[in-house]
Order: C-alpha cells, then structure tokens, then sequence
C-alpha cells in the first residue's frame, strides 16, 4: 500500500488497468466463444484510453470495458459548473456496460473513477473518488437482486455502515427514466460521487473504493453463471429488446457522463459502446397484468433489496 | 380565406386537422395492408391531441400522424427561454414520422405548428409559425434527394424567392448529429422557426405556411410509390437499422422538441412515437469504400440538391 496521497493517482491507474484485466479474462472465460478486440486512443490535450470491446458472444451480445487516463487543462465549461478556479486537472477511470444475449441474464453497468485538481504550482487542492455498480434485468429473480445488492454492501460496509445506504439512495434517484413516470433503469445498486479523498482518513476512503471495485465481478458473475443458460422464446427476446430501448433512452436523454462525453468533444465510439446492439420501440407497449414481464416493471422502483421478501 | 388575423388560430387549427385526415388516409392507401390507430388525450392545464400510429404495415413499419393545440399558463421554463413576460399561449401542429419497412424506401419527417402568446387582456401580442419537412434515406437516389427539395422549393418560390434558400439552410444546420463528426441526419429539406405571423403581411405569411404544408405527400409519396417494392437482402435491412441509430442519437440528444417535450411532462408516448421499431447499434462500424451504403455517408452533408449533378 502507499504511504502519501500524491502516490494516490498512479496508484489507482495501475488498479485500474488491472483491473480491466481481470474482469476482461472472467468475461471472455464465461463466454467462452468470443474474445474482446482493443482500441487505444489519444486525447488531444493529453491523455488517452484503452477501449475493449465483446461482440457476439455467446453470452455477451455486446460489452465495452474501458479505462480513460485524461490529463491537462481543465475546459471552461467544466470549471464553471464545479465552481472551481484551478486550471489542472487529471482524471482515470474504468467503464463497463454488458449486455447478455439471454434475455434471462441482466445487463448491468459499473464506473470507477478519481479526479484531482491542481493549483499553479502543481499541488493537488481536491481530490474526489466516484463509481458504482447497478444492474438491469429483463425478467426479475428477487434471489440475483438480493445477491447483487448484498455482494456491494458487504465490500463497503467493512470500511463503515454510512456508505451502503447512502450509496444505494444515490443509484436510486439517479438512474431514473423520468420522462416514463419515474420507473427506475433497473434495481439499483450503488452510486457516488465527489467523495473527498483529500482528508486525513484518505488511506480509508481509497481503500473503499478499490474493494468497492472489487465486489463487481462476485456481485455479477454467479448471476450470469445461473442464468445463461436458461432456455428462452422470441417472445422473451423481443420484451428484452423493447426495454432495452428504454436503456438508450436513459444513456442518451438522463445520463450526465454520456451527454457530457458527446458534448465536449469525447470519443464517441468509446461513449457508445454502452448501447445494446438490438433494440426495438413498440408504441405504447404494456406487458399484461399477472405475466412476468408486468412483475419486472412493477419491480423498477427504489426497494429495499437486502430485507426483500416476496409478496 | 379569413380577414382579420384573431382568425389565424382557429383557421389554421382546422386546416391542421383536415391535412392529419388527408394525410393519414394517403398513407394507408400506399400502404394497402395497416390503418392507423388513434389516441386522444387530453392536457393538464389545458388543451390535448390526436396521435395517429400506423405498426408493422406492409410499406410502413412504423408510423405516426400526431395533432395537437394546447393553451393556457405559460411554464416558467418556457417564459424564460422565451424572454417574455406574457403568462397565456396558444399552440397548435402536426407533427409526422415515417419509418418504413424497405430500406430503400426513405424515413421522412415534418411538423407545422403555430404559436400565439396574449397579455393579460387576452390580445395577442406575439404569433410565430414554424415547420418543416426533411427526409433520411439509407440508400441513395440522386433523383428522390432532388425531387424532394424541387416539390418544397416550388411550394415556398410562389410566396418570394427568399423563403427556400433561408429554410433549406436552416435545415442543413439543425438536423446534425455534431457528435458523430457534423453527419446531418439525412439530406435535408426545408426548416423554419419564429416566422412572425402578426405584421401587416399576416396574410401573405400564413398562405405560405399552409402551402408549405400540403408540400409534404407530393414531395415524398412519390418517393416511395417509386422504392416500395424494390427486393433487398438482410444486408441492406441491418444497414438500415444501424443508420436508425444514428435516428435516435439526434432525437434523444439534440431535437429541441423532442427533449423540450419529455422535460416538461409532455405525453411521452405520443413524443416517442418517432423512434424506429428496429434498432442496431454496431462498435464503430464503417462501410467499406465504394459501397453504397458509404456513398449514402459521403452525402450525409449540407448539399445543393436543386442543382446536383453527379460526379
């Protein structure tokens, strides 16, 4: 472990890419057909990213994960709204979004990311950790939620009870497709940002959030591995296709890092990989009252998933 | 004709209606298989509409031919934008999608709509009308591009030689996926906003508009009379499923209307109904050079079609 804050950053790049790593292997292992294809790129201004992408899987119809290492001067835009005066800036981060073929399997998504910002003479005035994980399913196992919501609380609670609750409410209210009456993207998970890494207690904090980072594969894999292969109909690929039309319409209207990479010039081929390969609108489509698909939409709300007991 | 302008609203609100019924019926012609199904509702705060949608026709795959005329309370948000201080408004337009089932049949768009705000003694104090049709073809034919913009341009050319090329430009500058390089979202067509309908020439103005409006079935029937029935491969439908991403990307993430309507608790479905059945979205996907799916992008740019010549 590191002993000053100023290791924090290439520190947390290095558990970044190997991160990537890992659960790059673990995916392509639980695949077991298709292998993820690299694209590096370059920031003008500074700074670049490695974008690996599955497609056609026989698990994963399409897959990004990707770490960013961006770096320089801070844009204007972005000054004004974090109210801040500081012209330096670095940031690093993981991004992963899955989408499985099965429609039993969930997508889900999770984000790692530090952010630091420098004075004149290169000191470092804030640095904040942020991330997260959340899952969407297209047909609801209350047993893959509970799991995946006590897998995240477990890696933070070891670090403090505060986070859990706070971190579960925050991926509540943010991923929430409000132009569809509030329904949530998905059951949830955890989200936070502008946590202070700055402190006395930043050993603590950082080590948040690299198990936080951590929990992501033990949270998500046991799901894929029990539901892959569950036999499936076109009927369950087309509700599949039609709620995931309801994931790009969260992505591309709600989501602030989506909008905020595509309007200050990011690489959109990068930001977009989040986007399922087949997706389908139906005017007006509600599922029938009492069939599973009406029981998932019923589901799309803030629930208490570590206490859930079936109606 | 009416004589006093305190006539327009209620004038061009029948003629918005009328030209739903025409259109709606020349459509289902062509179509020979689906009809429309019609949805009223009705708005809080006052007013309502008629959403047309024609699914899973044998030309259209998926349609809609939408009414509507509120009025009442301006919203804040909107008074603001606006710049004004008046607290009554009136709207009302058509506003059409087309998605077709053969890709080489092209999607098209229009919208007619005027607006009027009142003081508090209810007297109009401001009248603008907007509109517009545009079309995005997956393969293309020079001659469809030309016929399109020729039937638009011989519309507005009656009323003043002024109003093509200002619109057609206007066109050319909205409908732009500026994220993905400045692509326009097809070849364009004609597209104006806040044409003052109350100055002495009211009249002169509001006949443009109208003709303006019955240009849209001679400029794209046609079109599609001429591709209904053209064979096509698998190939050709995923490339037309993948250029219906790029669809989406410009509704969800730059159509003012579109975002203006789902922030402010419009009637989502009925907003939404312009959004592709089928969908794909491939990782960076390029056509090879000299296909015609890449001579469609080449094209994908501000363009003089009135005057094309092919190289």
């Amino acid at each position: 472990m590191i002993t000053t804050a100023s290791e924090i950053k290439d520190y947390f790049f290095q558990h970044i890419q190997q991160l990537q790593n890992n659960i790059c292997q673990a995916l392509e292992q639980v695949d077991g057909a298709q292998k993820f294809r690299e694209d590096s790129w370059k920031r003008q201004g500074g700074g670049g990213g490695k974008t690996r992408v599955i497609e056609n899987g026989k698990v994963f119809e399409k897959g990004g994960v990707n770490i960013s290492e961006v770096h320089g001067e801070l844009p204007e835009t972005i000054k004004k709204s974090f109210g801040v005066q500081e012209n330096q800036f670095y940031a690093c981060g993981l991004s992963l979004v899955l989408h499985p073929l099965n429609p039993f399997v969930p997508t889900t998504h999770c984000n790692y990311r530090m952010f630091e910002l420098y004075d004149d003479g290169g000191n470092c005035v804030r640095r904040w950790f942020g991330g997260g994980a959340d899952m969407t399913p297209y047909y609801l196992f209350p047993e893959d939620a509970v799991h995946f919501h006590t897998t995240l609380k477990n890696a933070l609670e070891v670090h403090g009870p505060k986070y859990y609750p706070e971190f579960k409410k925050k991926c509540d209210e943010y991923f929430v497709n409000h132009h569809r009456s509030g329904e949530t993207r998905g059951i949830g998970g955890v989200f936070y940002d502008y946590v202070d890494g700055d402190g006395e207690d930043w050993k603590s904090v950082l080590q948040m959030h690299l198990d936080s980072s951590e929990s992501f594969l033990p949270s998500y894999l046991p799901i894929v591995e029990r539901r892959k292969d569950l036999p499936y109909t076109e009927e369950n690929k087309v509700w599949q296709e039609i709620r995931r039309g309801r994931y790009v319409e969260f992505n591309l209207v709600h989501d602030r890092g989506t909008l905020f990479g595509l309007k200050t010039n990011g690489r959109t081929e990068s930001i977009l990989m989040s986007l399922p390969s087949t997706v389908r609108w139906k005017y007006d489509h509600h599922p029938d009252p009492g069939t599973p698909e009406s029981d998932l939409v019923e589901h799309l709300k803030p629930i208490d998933w570590i206490n859930y007991k079936k109606q």
